[in-house]
C-alpha cells in the first residue's frame, strides 16, 4: 500500500477541523504533495460517501461525523479494498507436491486471520480518536 | 513485503515433515522458485538460528519445535525487523500546519497499535498449527 491511506487521515482532520474550507491546493501543501494527488483521494472518498464538495462554495465537508467515522471505512475507501492486505502469498507452489499443493489455502487462512485482527483495531478507531490524540500531541508539545 | 514470508513458511513445513531431508533445489521445485532464493531465505533463517543445515549431509533440519516456531519468530528473521509494518506514513506533512506538524506521531501511534494485532496473531501461530491446517486440508480434500 502507497501513503493514501495516512494522506487521507490527515486530510480527513483538516477537512473537519479547519475554521475556513480548504482547497485542494491547501490541503496538498499541508499534507506534502501536489493537489492532484489530493484530488484522486478525495475522489476516492465522495465515492464511498464520507466527504462532498461543498455546493457553490470551495472545499469539502465530512458526511459521517468523526466520532462515527472508523479508519476502517476510510481504508476500505481508498484502498478500493473490503480486506486489508498484509502479507503476499507466493504464486507459483508446485502442485505435484503434496505440500505445494495445499499451501494456498491454508497461508491464505492464516493470513486472513492476522488481517481480521487489523480490520477489527481499524474498526474500533476512529477519526475522533485521531483528533483526540492529536489534540494530546499538540498539548504535551507545548508543555515543553 | 515480497512473498519470502509465505515461502519460508511452506519451506518449514517441507523441513519439518519431509521424509527424506531435501536440497535447495527440491525445496524451490516445490516453493516454485529458484534455488538461490530459497538459499537467501534459509540464510535468513539460519541467522536466527531457526534451521540449521545437516553436518556432513544434504537439507536442513529445524533447531525449534514445530509447536514452539511462531510465525512472529519466522516474519522476524525473513523481514530482518523486529515489527510488523503494514501501513505507510506520508513523509512530507508541513511543519508550518498545526496538522501538518504533529500527523507523524500520531499516525506512528495508530499504525503501531494496528500491527501489534497482526503481531500479536502471528505470536499465538506456531508452525505447528500450519501444519495441522494443511492435514485438515489434505482430508477434506480427499473427502470429496
Amino acid at each position: 500500500m502507497d501513503t493514501k491511506f495516512s494522506s487521507a487521515i490527515h486530510m480527513l482532520i483538516l477537512i473537519s477541523e479547519a475554521e475556513t474550507p480548504m482547497t485542494s491546493e491547501e490541503i496538498a501543501a499541508s499534507v506534502g504533495t501536489n493537489a492532484s494527488y489530493i484530488r484522486k483521494i478525495t475522489g476516492l472518498l465522495k465515492k464511498k460517501e464520507i466527504i462532498e464538495s461543498r455546493q457553490g462554495a470551495t472545499g469539502y465537508r465530512l458526511l459521517i461525523k468523526a466520532e462515527e467515522l472508523t479508519l476502517l471505512e476510510v481504508y476500505r475507501a481508498v484502498s478500493e479494498s473490503e480486506q486489508v492486505h498484509v502479507f503476499d502469498l507466493h504464486q507459483n507452489p508446485n502442485d505435484l507436491c503434496i505440500v505445494g499443493k495445499h499451501i494456498k489455502p491454508v497461508l491464505k487462512d492464516v493470513f486472513r486471520s492476522i488481517e481480521e485482527k487489523a480490520e477489527q483495531e481499524l474498526r474500533n478507531t476512529t477519526l475522533r480518536d485521531c483528533m483526540d490524540r492529536m489534540r494530546r500531541e499538540i498539548e504535551s508539545r507545548s508543555d515543553r
